[in-house]
């Protein structure tokens, strides 16, 4: 059986992957060549990591330190790439529906790396000595998953999905919250890793697919 | 009589509350939903204290710890939702003059914000090892008075105001250098607090109202 | 014999100075009026440094305990305002070719700066408990070199550098390389951060002479 430690890892190199694949689809969505599509999909895999250390004060950041997740990031990233290329040697004009494809991609990707991200996060708490703070569990796991995204749209000149998609940082609170509050209750780590990860993957699909809308107000800019 | 610590946290939560209401205001001017309005609100509120702890090494940040800067955010965030849903109830069409209002409303917390969260940053330079250091005392009251509006405003892709408005960091400047040197000299912290908030309030206001103008230069991209 | 100490202090003020003039120019092309100029230089000059003191856990970040980063920045921010304005006093209709100037002095700034930065970022890693690691140092050196420069970009909203020019972020990594190699060798310090700043320096100004072209695929919103 494998422990709780080594599944986070896991999880980490998922959402690293995940998070890679979409700051490459946002860079090669915007026109940026092989550097700027390595370059955005390194910082969307790497910000949220990179963050929560920031957070917790576990410094330098474990992506300092460890070449792996930029190594996993850039190879990940030159994949990509290559498809993308391929695909467009194949179809040299940009086909009608390409801008949804483009669109599908980083939801799906972007949905990946927050699930995986924001349980990071949580344990990341768990492991710290403010482990009885469920609020701060919480708040951590979130802020690691939203970050690398974040970083992404900011750096590409895009509205933040965390402030526009529907149930994008709920999904991620509702997700930190079963983790955190199944842990509390002495359940079996790997479950409540996965159980964290699986909720925020779910209410982010649902909301994408029943279309789930709150009120809004028009506003003079909108 | 309260004392200085008390008097802190009042300034702290007028302080969330001014920022999230600019927050929110922004959001809604954007067109976002409830979400981005809840987001936008919080992210503003407590983004200048997430910064100042993060500059002086207080890890985790205060708002992980402690609910209360959330909460009080969130609240403030839908009550000025349902306010404006109200409104836009009963004019169904966006009156002429709202743009108006929104920048009116924007100015305003966000001054009082700027205010209360100088005096903070400048306090918790004066609680730390390196109270002896005026030039640390303004930056730090200066970088935690501005670091939440420029969040609120690179997240919503705008020009953020510390680059835009006259006057703008400047007030937080004088603000700042009153509280530090009355603190120095031995005054009341209360009064040095309330003297470097009315600074930065009442200096903003005065440069929007008498316009204040600095010289420009007209750029090729302006 | 000037030690590597010195040494390294010379880098960081050419790296302050160079980053201000590329901050203070990208106001004055966006039209921002003096207090702008002076906070987006502050910013980009000192921004690089402070987010190396906060990855290291070097807090607070030297730039609020010394004054001197900021004061270079602002001295030199109103020299190149005034620059400007004694320019357009003399010329008051823009120029056809101003686009072009404002374009070609805020590459070779930023490119001093990027060298500078980059090298100053090696060094703090070499000077830490992380010394042996040389993914860290080169990372660090990356993410000093780039820092400030993503921060002038985001705060003008303009897509930052290292993402769209060719071989900006591959610049300094090379350079961060050469320098943290040499040091590894035990090869004299001076040298190798000379060394390190000219790599930088050097493949940044062939890139654009040359025009290196990486493969790009036009994507849907390019």
């Amino acid at each position: 059986m494998i422990d709780a430690t080594s599944f986070i890892l896991i999880m980490d190199i998922v959402g690293t992957i995940a998070f890679a694949v979409s700051g490459a689809v946002m860079a090669i969505r915007k026109g940026m060549d092989l550097f700027g599509v390595n370059i955005l999909a390194v910082v969307t895999a790497t910000g949220g990591g990179m963050f929560r250390d920031m957070l917790i004060g576990k410094l330098p950041p474990v992506m300092f330190r460890n070449p792996m997740y930029v190594l996993i990031s850039a190879i990940t990233a030159n994949i990509v790439f290559l498809y993308f290329y391929y695909i467009s040697l194949r179809h040299p004009k940009v086909p009608e529906n390409a801008a949804k494809l483009y669109e599908f991609l980083l939801f799906l990707f972007d949905a990946l790396g927050l699930g995986a991200f924001t349980v990071d996060g949580v344990y990341a708490g768990v492991k710290s000595a403010y482990s009885d703070n469920l609020f701060l569990l919480v708040v951590l796991g979130v802020m690691t998953g939203v970050g690398g995204g974040v970083l992404r749209d900011v750096l590409a000149l895009e509205l933040p999905f965390v402030l526009v998609r529907h149930v994008y940082a709920s999904a991620a609170v509702a997700g930190a919250i079963v983790m955190a509050v199944m842990i509390r209750f002495g359940m079996n780590h790997n479950l409540s890793i996965f159980a964290g990860f699986a909720v925020t993957l779910t209410i982010r699909c649902l909301a994408r697919h029943f279309r789930w809308n709150l009120p809004k107000i028009k506003g003079p800019d909108a």
